[in-house]
């Protein structure tokens, strides 16, 4: 077992495997991602068995599938895997991750988890107090990402409509939201949410107002705002949106998920003012902030907005024992187990400090910026018109330009995919305006959230996505396969 | 970073450090859990901070950090420990979980995770096997746990009676679900469930079928059925609720979070006889299974079942990424992000097998019956009439039975509290009925989920919780903290 007094003598040795075979798969990979496309990496796997009769052993199970998986990793510790927001984690993260998964605290009672239950505390105070610096009622959550929080904040405002006499919730979102606002709606029996247009990929307030007054009289709303769209990284006007809000009495969740840490950046968080006027606020710390998947947190500004998450299960919170002062935990997420995220993003805000992590942040936008500067002086690329948003570039081989509009388009599909099948660089695809030319057209994406590379570390990966594409077969397609016991 | 191919060598000196904070903890702890209650637990951190203005450094915050963790543990490795569903995970599966920690592939696109979608796919085909083995369209889906997996069991049924007509669907269940049934109802904006009695602590199918007749003509149906209640371990009978589901058109959706792996035992297989005939099972590996929280599954007989799941965002899974062969995982979760859980999964199935894996269920099914035998044979407890169920065993001191009823369950309850805040032991505790005594009670519950232990190491556990209790000053409640920069 990996925990008790002998615990860690059990894990030294399978770490030191795990360790190789990172070390091994990452050789044998040589580049951001491996090459041949699904097929390749299928094949690599031959017919290991997953669930044979009889074991291999932990050491020869570790070896093996651990340097399989290495080898067929994207890994964004490469600078030219920079699709999406998919960040390298901190070694000190996923160190800390370890300790985590060998300790199994779960977070849905104290008697399972007492001192990750002071950790998560002190690491969600800190994180409200990021979001709402001037507020005293304020608290956070921690969540398996931006989706989760994303439908904890329409979770909460669709019960307080509720509380106050039943009203059903309307959200009003932008075009340019994540899918998970509408996916949320879905799941919560809600309206489909009224979709704002974005001219020029921001929230237009005017437009949010004209939304707030078509809807049915009576019902609630709620605006959702983004700060850092998913394809263009660009921060939504949260003042006036929030005005906005106000003025219809409609509350206002602010999805972060990206943007979020800019506060911890004393000269990027004025791009986040306002936010401290939303009501509830996403801010995934697995995108800027290098942890391993999942470190998600919902921020409210006060801790009472939360009430409709309290449950009580009397094996986990019975009223004598919380009478006790047994803290209860379970009204802190919609899971019950639960794992300590909080430890990993504590080990890393103290290793950092706020100094630290503000640099972090700060070295990514600002590689962001040199990168579309480089960009703009590349003869085979064309930068979509416009500012980068937080460390996104949208960008274009000049080639696509001189096709006509759907052939480009499929032109920089083609690109992609091409360095994706040839294993050289993992590039991601966006749909945004193309500034005054008019029409919305195909980009390709590159979002740095490597935090130790410079702009010229990225030339090749241009040159790459400026190279002629010579016409490349269709791949033959996947079979799905949802049956059989090899990989 | 802990990616790359200079990710190991970044990490092994701070995992080093990791596992001997992991060891001094444990030693410090020196037990199943810390004293002093969560004060005591509190005041170990002392004023330390979580986000400084500078930071401390990676190894320090690791070796602060991980050894207030690893001494405040509640540690399952402890047979001492042995109140919930809370395993003491496998070393190889700790282990392997570094892997998904320092690649972080996220199961969202294909070019996160080219090879864990390989890995995932296997796992999940093997999961699916394991519980419809002779049904060709099976599917599992990996979940972060038991909670969101009954929650896609109610979503999948909500979607099929909206397509088949806008019909409401209606929940029936026992009294005995687990809560996240109804959270699930609620989240999904249903009706309340039905909960039906439970006499026995198993669902009555004759009871299901009256409260499927009850239903409101033109509604459709869920039914859900236990495989392993959380507070006795029972399993309904599956059988007679499959006939009583199919008699009146409803879906049925069997949680077996908790009873699931028994299907790895060809001994134990049978006890789940009938599981077959459900459209939707729950499982969790993380609990018999020893995997790391998270390792939840959601296993369907047919995968078209899942089709509502499905979704398209352009940067993840364009039409013509996927017609060109990319795979498509947007469809396999509510979540976007997420950790790769499979890894760890197939590295314990590899290195167990199928033998391996049954031989520790089968360990904890007897231990937990050896138990009983030995809580029989002891003057000072007397366990619940009637059978163990799947690991859990229920028993009170014989003290608590000389007094009224009431002051007999408050004295069960400060046996658990009084053990949990001098750090001796950790028991569950859950009311049931007395058998032929009548009414229900309050027992302490010790859950049986330790493979490597004897039912002798559980002797002092047993005496502790003989011990007259003394009267123990109500400890002072904790202030709520919801600000503030120190752990």
């Amino acid at each position: 077992m990996a925990g008790g007094v002998h615990g860690a003598d059990a894990l030294a040795p399978l770490t030191a495997v795990v360790l190789d075979a990172l070390r091994a798969g990452a050789v044998r990979r040589g580049g951001p991602l491996p090459g041949g496309g699904p097929e390749g990496v299928e094949e690599r796997f031959g017919a290991l068995e997953v669930l044979p009769r009889h074991g291999v052993g932990a050491e020869t199970a570790l070896r093996e599938l651990v340097e399989l998986v290495a080898e067929g990793a994207a890994d964004p510790a490469d600078p030219a895997c920079a699709a999406h927001l998919h960040c390298p984690p901190l070694a000190v993260a996923a160190a800390a991750d370890l300790a985590a998964s060998a300790l199994n605290p779960s977070m849905d009672s104290w008697d399972q988890a007492p001192a990750a239950t002071t950790v998560e505390r002190a690491v969600t105070a800190e994180l409200a107090r990021l979001v709402y610096p001037g507020t005293s009622g304020r608290d956070a959550l921690i969540t398996s990402g931006g989706t989760e929080s994303n439908l904890l904040g329409l979770l909460l405002a669709r019960e307080e409509a509720r509380a106050a006499g039943g009203r059903t919730l309307r959200v009003v979102c932008g075009a340019t939201a994540h899918h998970s606002v509408r996916r949320a709606a879905w799941l919560l029996g809600l309206p489909e949410p009224v979709a704002v247009e974005c001219p020029g990929g921001r929230l237009d307030p005017e437009a949010v107002r004209g939304a707030l007054a078509a809807l049915p009289a009576g019902a609630a709303a709620l605006v959702v705002a983004t700060a850092g769209t998913t394809d263009e990284g660009l921060i939504d006007p949260l003042p006036a949106l929030a005005d906005a809000a106000a003025a219809h009495r409609a509350r206002l969740h602010v999805d972060a998920a990206y943007g979020g840490p800019l506060l911890f950046s004393e000269r990027l968080a004025p791009r986040l003012a306002g936010v401290e006027r939303a009501d509830s606020v996403t801010c995934d710390l697995h995108k800027l902030g290098w942890q391993p998947v999942a470190a998600g947190v919902l921020a409210v500004a006060d801790a009472r907005y939360l009430a409709p998450l309290r449950l009580t299960a009397d094996y986990l919170n019975a009223d004598d024992d919380t009478e006790a002062g047994l803290p209860d935990l379970l009204g802190r997420s919609l899971r019950t187990s639960r794992r300590p995220d909080a430890l990993k993003i504590a080990a890393t805000l103290r290793a950092l400090g706020r100094d630290g992590m503000a640099a972090l942040v700060e070295r990514c936008v600002a590689t962001a910026e040199e990168l579309a500067a480089r960009i703009d002086a590349h003869p085979g690329l064309r930068r979509r018109p416009g500012g980068t948003g937080i460390s996104t570039v949208l960008f274009r081989p000049t080639a696509a330009d001189r096709l006509p509009p759907e052939q480009g388009d499929a032109l920089v599909a083609e690109v992609r995919r091409r360095l994706l099948q040839e294993g050289r660089a993992v590039l991601g695809r966006a749909r945004a305006e193309d500034g005054e030319r008019g029409g919305a057209r195909l980009w390709l994406k590159a979002t740095l959230l490597h935090p130790h590379t410079r702009a010229a570390d990225f030339d090749g990966l241009l040159d790459l996505a400026a190279e002629p594409v010579t016409p490349v077969l269709p791949a033959p397609r996947t079979t799905a396969r949802t049956d059989g016991g090899t990989v």
